[in-house]
């Protein structure tokens, strides 16, 4: 079965991950790839190392553009997705890689976004908790035809937690988490802090001390896997590497819970997932392990004379953390297998 | 005035940085250079960049080799200074930047290097806070012979937080600091996690969960400066930078204190300081920024929603963290303006 | 159809990369997977980013352990097939990695590698032109048994400029060739130059003026295209990458040749090619372009002032070059579609 | 004695690195900082490495501004020097470290820049060669008042070879010059080819085939040095560093010289040097070894089954490539030593 295809953004990074899995994938068939200021390129020019597509040209990015195929993926920056997509047909399947549906509560849109408030579509991170029965977020994704996909960032911290959260081992009221991350999660943004020149050699602090817009995403998730009160102390730093987020992610350990408590509950959230993958004791992942991939892979290690547990996290940004994380939400809405089309192995060293 | 030098362990890269510090300074005069397994060989060979210094030939580390100088630098790797110092004349200065004569609890150097214990020096961190009416540990350098540098990465968290806790506004009881650090403080050491096409394009993590040497540094510092009761997570990342330290530290804000009063905290401690700057606020540095400088920058952020201070700080691990910060304290040690020879600008792009 | 296989070498980094590529190849069962000093141990712990394959286990590469498999592929250090392959039967078919197969002229091996020479198998580079009337290499590979994998370096400089050769439009005797290569294509080798402090923010040559072992299999490839004398000054740059390797060749031009008739010839040999291909004129590659694919790009420009041609060749050296260049051979030797299994679309950015 | 200094286009990478080497002068007093869109910004916003000068604020970059001072360093874009010299007192003195005023012969300018011509000031490369007898360009700077700086890349290259070329022992007629180089040697600018995104991990080729602006600038250097006819291939590659350039340069040995003869040009015009040091037989210098410095190091091999030598040359494009050039060649000027304030050593690793 072959689903027509449209990726709205598709000259942008997260636009040319999705275009790098789907072309990958057996049941998608793309036709259309639209763009803004790059519209009547060949696609080769502006995304050249995807050689299998080199006969597709962009085309702008208009619902007229986008209309008529069977699933529509938008990486679009962040308040232009529902302009584009209060005028695509309701059977069509679209899946949004942009921020503007994935927040319930509009006062944090207000907060950290501004502007036009959009409404929640069903959240795009199936191995996230919901609750403490074992319920995860994929059980939310069948059938419906409106996906937010994940901030890259909030979708790893909250995977990195939730489980401790849900389990009742950890608490919720004092994470602290910071990220090392590459700079395409920013996007191609002319931006001075994003050339090469101020980013090779050296770490980057940004969004320091509360302001960063993926936390009340992260605050969101986690409250969903039951946390009752929810304070994260979220620090992301730009370094060195075109992609790839580290997550370290600390919690206080409930007091009186032993390590292999802490252990069994991550254990038992994710023995069976594909994709989002406990490492044994003592092992911790590096960002080069997931490279392409759409594996998330977590190491935890139980600090007993600081009380907290720490859970080092790795995922390619753009693959797990956006498309693919993307594309995984559509094989579930569209009822295909949920691995469909998606490496686990990363492109390592 | 010049004093007579040599440095052993000249080959390594603390050792390089070292010379290439020394090289600049007005009052030393690098007399004799000793490595182990490049003894014999032309200093030129093997730090190639040290072109003022291409006159030198590496000889052997040996006491006699080392005796009879004014200043002995020792970058040897862990437990073999107290082999060598125990053989050195006692008015000669020796500065360790190795970490056999930092910590003052034995069970602490049990627990975390374990050999023989060879005792504790004055501790080589001019700016660190020693309790809460504004001394510091300089006091203790004066006239001394014998210094421990310190750790990068413990002195970093150490000077990070230790205006907050003399200050009486953050508590040291559940601090979490994480580290993206360049692979050069792990020294030459041929291992295979500190090869190129392991570390180019990825962020590793390491030590994860407690078990990093430098956490009782850290612990030991902050006591110094005033906090009863310290607990650390510590997790340094490996990032593809060949130098720098970008530490991210959080503490918890005594309820009730003020935004402003927990800057001042920071501001009265290094606002006279030549080496160690806080940033307005809003500002928050790079590692790129200190680049080959003595100075450690810091930026400050209140996190009222999740009560907590983020301090990032950007050092870099050879100079102001290792190589530097053993000449600033020579500098004290000897007499000397204690910012001779140092430089305060970064190296940047 | 399936064919049992078997890695020889599976811990080292062209290893890993035969094992990424045959575990995402449809015809081929990846059953043993051996090594040296990490014999014993489970794949999962050498290879992390393997995790489709994190059932296997290291086994010693032995004679016995590799026997009883359809192919056998040998990713083993200069010198060591040629002891493995002799006891192999001589039905199975077997891919060296290594070089020691790949050299038709005793003296070339005995002047750059050195030992016992174990003479020359079919050379895998299907695309490389022989002789002037279109015929290619691949030709020499169908239903062989044995066959030497070529060179990254020398595989990308031969294809570089084998069509010019082929044509007749450029001259073979005064080749200039500089590379940018990332060290992956040094191997997991605990060398002081291969540290990452010491790549990382650096270039750094290395064999210098006409060492380098692949100049003559350079050569050899040449002549194979039609050159009746090949001279190649031949330079590889260490760039902080961990893949990859960007070719500038250059080659004058037969006096009276038109820049189109130089451009007419790399398309005439490309024109049809699934992996190796021309770009437009003006239009050149990255190595981001072809990261973790089977793809070779190439854009050319007639200098006229200089009166040469130079091409610009990105290719990853751990696929294309190596691995890649292994399975498009076998799937050749086997009967199987050529292009099977093999990435055509880069990992960027 | 102290010369007051103003520096115009202060905000940018050039601009920033004649700071901080002029922070280091003991000779220079930095009084005015000017810049376009930044002007009324402090210098520690966008300089923030520069420590020791923190206390400056930006002004436009006007000649009201830029009057009054001894010393004028121009670091602007390239057709912005003219416009602005024109306006300045003929008894200041004035180095440019644009193109502006590097050209003698103005078709060159009208063929690879274009605008308006300003003229040919004085060539600010001191041990350029001028002729066979040994005179170098240093000879032309002394007492003069107009200094035109030298391009990065085309110093490099023509440091490189000239001592071959005005000893007769090679053509210049065919020379090939690759160059890995790090991306501050393209300024600032905000384009998308210079983001970090798509320069980590890649190798990028830019301005292949004959038109990258400093080729007559390398050819005018070659005449100068004796060269009749000269022609270089020149292809620059943007490799993952911020600072650094590693030219590879050859050229046709002229038949029947002796390597030690090919060799005894280089050492001959380069023995008595500070900055510009030949390496022993069968060293080659890596970009880390001259960081931060006013060094170029070169390695020469000579390749005799190519019959060409090779020379590889590193140099810090910002610092000896450009503001290390300017402040020796104001040094020059002015009747300072010529090594005054100017650093040998690198930062490395």
């Amino acid at each position: 079965m072959s689903f027509s295809v449209a990726v709205a953004g598709a000259s942008g990074y997260a636009g040319g991950e999705l275009l790098r899995l789907l072309a990958a994938h057996p049941d998608f068939d793309i036709q259309t790839v639209t763009a803004h200021s790059n519209a009547g390129q060949p696609l080769a020019s502006v995304q050249p190392h995807l050689r299998s597509l080199a006969h597709l040209t962009l085309v702008d990015t208009t619902p007229e553009n986008l209309a008529g195929h069977d699933v529509v993926f938008l990486a679009l920056p962040h308040g232009k997705s529902g302009e584009v997509t209060a005028q695509l047909d309701e059977a069509t399947l679209v899946v949004d890689c942009g921020a503007d549906h994935r927040l319930t509560n509009e006062s944090d849109w207000a907060s950290f976004y501004g502007g036009d408030y959009f409404g929640a579509w069903a959240y795009g991170v199936p191995e996230l908790l919901v609750g403490a029965d074992g319920a995860k977020q994929r059980q939310n994704l069948a059938g419906v035809k409106r996906i937010a996909a994940p901030g890259c960032n909030a979708s790893t911290v909250a995977l990195s937690l939730a489980p401790g959260i849900a389990a009742g081992v950890i608490e919720a009221s004092d994470i602290v988490s910071v990220l090392a991350v590459g700079p395409s999660g920013a996007g191609k943004a002319l931006k001075t802090n994003l050339l090469a020149s101020e980013i090779l050699g050296s770490a980057n602090p940004y969004a320091v001390g509360g302001t960063h817009r993926h936390i009340p995403e992260i605050a969101q998730g986690l409250r969903g896997a039951g946390a009752a009160d929810v304070s994260v102390s979220f620090t992301p730093v730009l370094v060195p590497m075109s992609r790839g987020i580290l997550a370290t992610s600390t919690a206080r350990i409930v007091p009186g819970t032993s390590a292999d408590a802490v252990r069994a509950a991550w254990q038992s959230a994710y023995g069976d997932e594909s994709f989002v993958q406990l490492l044994p004791a003592g092992q911790f992942p590096r960002t080069a392990d997931v490279l392409g991939s759409n594996s998330m892979l977590m190491g935890l290690a139980v600090d007993e004379a600081a009380g907290r547990v720490v859970v080092v996290t790795a995922v390619d940004n753009l693959a797990k953390g956006t498309a693919g994380a993307a594309i995984q939400s559509a094989n579930i809405a569209l009822g295909l297998e949920e691995t469909t089309g998606l490496p686990v192995n990363g492109v390592a060293p």
